[in-house]
């Protein structure tokens, strides 16, 4: 039998996520690995989880354990809601929110419902990777749009718009980016909601690292500032709760989470019912408001031991973001230096990263890398570091 | 804002789950429900899920609340694929099983990576719901096959391979089927290899009953008696534990299961890995067998019971399967009924099924009903059953 017969276009043409692939490598060795984009087990509140489980199998067990609507829980929807207009004052409810499974979900949904093959989408340059391989497998026509330090390239965007650009939807991770760390100004949020209004196209803003702020002032999301509704927000409790649960939501106009509610049954009818009454009632208790203050406590501290490390360890011609927030820092080599092909020399010196090509719609600046300060433990973060400059300065050095 | 300018074609064709839709109705109403598909509450084993998550919090908390692999927990996979060998005396290991959130999207993923546009794949008629509903979404050409007392009509799958058939896929439950509660024979199932095997297609086997037997003997999966290795199983333990925990997996060879988790990687990252941790305890321990023991017992009762009923109440002309197990009954009404037309007087009289139509791909039995026997009360089975005989008999004596 030949397997090769059988698949689909769509399967023929799959590759494997570049960091899930690297994480693969990663865990068989001893490497410090800057390249995850895991949060740190230390914030994951166990003990919390365990008395909100038991409470909740006592009280609710049959229903917990129960099929549940494809929209999600209820009281998980209206408390999501409710979270949303107190710290960003929107006025949304329940109706406008669809749990999902994590925000991965959520973008597969709404690839799935607003991507039709060679619509051309709008993202950064460089963006979420799997956000990427998601437009891949719809066949859209991905433009990208330089980030600068404030947020997107106004005039690049607006060029492409004059020279007849007809975008359908935009995606963006406003706040902390995953991967870059930059935060879009409050100003070209502004523009953004004004050129998608002229040009009537749709904003994604996906918010995953809103709340873990460690300086500078909060700055609305975009969802929060566009009169005409035209954004769908998309939320996780991945970096404030914990990942391995699996709850994330989009927050929408009515008539898309609808849309979104029927592309969600036939991928899983549901999600985790369990996992959302946990996330409820870890909403409901503010609990989440504690938790929250913990964790930023913690990455702060993260975040400014790499930031010192590269500080003195990194040779000149490299370059950085320095992130009020979020999980990553963005790291420009001189332009003689391809990370993709120095990555197996970095992982012999027991280091790894991700090589920042994969965050490329079109033309990727090969130079470029992310590292990730949530997960190791500081010592190894500036051991991490260490090993790198080395790596990057003898690398500087030879050309 | 035009909201309809925004979707995907296959947004636009999206319906949603009938049976969904019904459900809904019925959440509001005092009705009688035997439409769902839902397992009995009384069988969540809640003091063991309770003991099983404040252990597994205590010795692997960060690792279960953590981001997981794609393919799934690996003890979890192992144990899935121990427990097949033990129960069906094949030789799977893990690496043949990806792990998924629940049966359904253990489907969908088959669907992304197998079912191309227009590529015919052949299901029972009728067959379970979900299917119809991701192979509309792929455009699939479905050719359905009529559903006897002991399996699909042979005579029929093999005039259409003459006819020049040419299926690249094919769908079956074979063993108490949802809707109609039927087990394809030992000597249909050999029949479906040995045409598989003639005319290269693949097969896959949806079995998330096959625990569940409340009487007669044991069939053996179509998967362990396949020499060529070319059926795809699907198992679940939402009839085993508990469907809130969105527990699936597929069991194929090595090479399907690479492209499936490919598929999977954009859809959701990984499944909910608390869960999974749970779910490889569950398995570990042996609990499940007595618990299976437990669920047969409450379910052999239940079906009884509506069999009884069914005897008492319902007019001459109107036929039923007798299933051996799980947890429906397929009923075919005098012609004259059309099931969709009577259904809102049903909704009225207090009781509520599935219309047969649903579960065709092709032209509709439009005098069937489905029954669901698990999730009611026994008082309510006879009233159930007793109102809708009383509203069939209407219909019958005025036609």
């Amino acid at each position: 039998m030949h397997n090769d017969k059988f698949y689909s276009t769509k399967a023929k043409n799959m590759e494997s996520s570049k960091i899930r692939e690297i994480s693969k490598i990663i865990s068989k060795r001893d490497i410090i690995s800057l390249a995850g984009g895991m949060p740190s087990p230390d914030t994951f509140p166990i003990k919390i989880v365990s008395d909100l489980s038991s409470q909740l199998l006592k009280e609710k067990g049959s229903e917990a354990l129960q099929y549940g609507t494809t929209t999600g829980y209820r009281e998980l929807r209206g408390k999501v809601a409710e979270k949303l207009n107190e710290n960003f004052d929107t006025s949304v409810d329940g109706e406008n929110v669809l749990i999902t499974s994590g925000a991965q979900q959520a973008l597969y949904l709404i690839g799935k419902v607003f991507v039709e093959r060679n619509d051309e989408v709008v993202v950064e340059a460089p963006t979420y990777a799997s956000i990427l391989q998601i437009l891949q497998e719809l066949e859209a026509d991905v433009k990208d749009v330089k980030l600068k330090e404030d947020g997107f390239a106004v005039e690049e965007f607006e060029k492409y718009l004059e020279n007849g650009g007809n975008p359908k939807l935009s995606y963006f991770v406003p706040t902390f980016q995953n991967p870059s760390g930059i935060t879009t100004s409050g100003k070209k949020r502004r523009k953004l909601v004004q050129l998608a209004d002229e040009n009537d196209f749709l904003v994604v803003e996906d918010d995953p690292y809103h709340q873990l702020r460690y300086s500078g002032d909060n700055i609305p999301p975009i969802y929060s500032i566009d009169d005409q509704n035209r954004t769908i927000y998309v939320g996780t409790l991945s970096k404030l709760l914990a990942p391995g649960l699996r709850v994330g939501w989009i927050v929408a106009r009515r008539e898309f989470i609808d849309k979104l509610q029927l592309a969600k049954q036939p991928v899983d009818l549901c999600t985790n019912v369990f996992s959302q009454h946990l996330a409820y009632r870890y909403l409901k208790e503010d609990i989440i408001d504690r938790q929250i203050e913990k964790i930023k406590g913690l990455y702060k501290d993260k975040r400014d031991h790499m930031l010192d490390a590269l500080r003195k360890f990194l040779p000149k011609g490299v370059d950085w973001t320095s992130p009020e927030g979020g999980m990553f820092i963005w790291l420009s080599l001189p332009e003689v230096i391809d990370t993709e092909e120095m990555f197996q020399e970095a992982l012999d010196d027991g280091v790894a990263y991700v090589p920042g090509a994969v965050f490329y719609g079109n033309s990727p600046k090969k130079n470029t890398m992310r590292l990730n300060f949530t997960f190791v433990e500081e010592e190894d973060i500036t051991e991490g570091v260490r090993r790198l400059g080395r790596l990057i300065e003898s690398k500087v050095d030879g050309s």
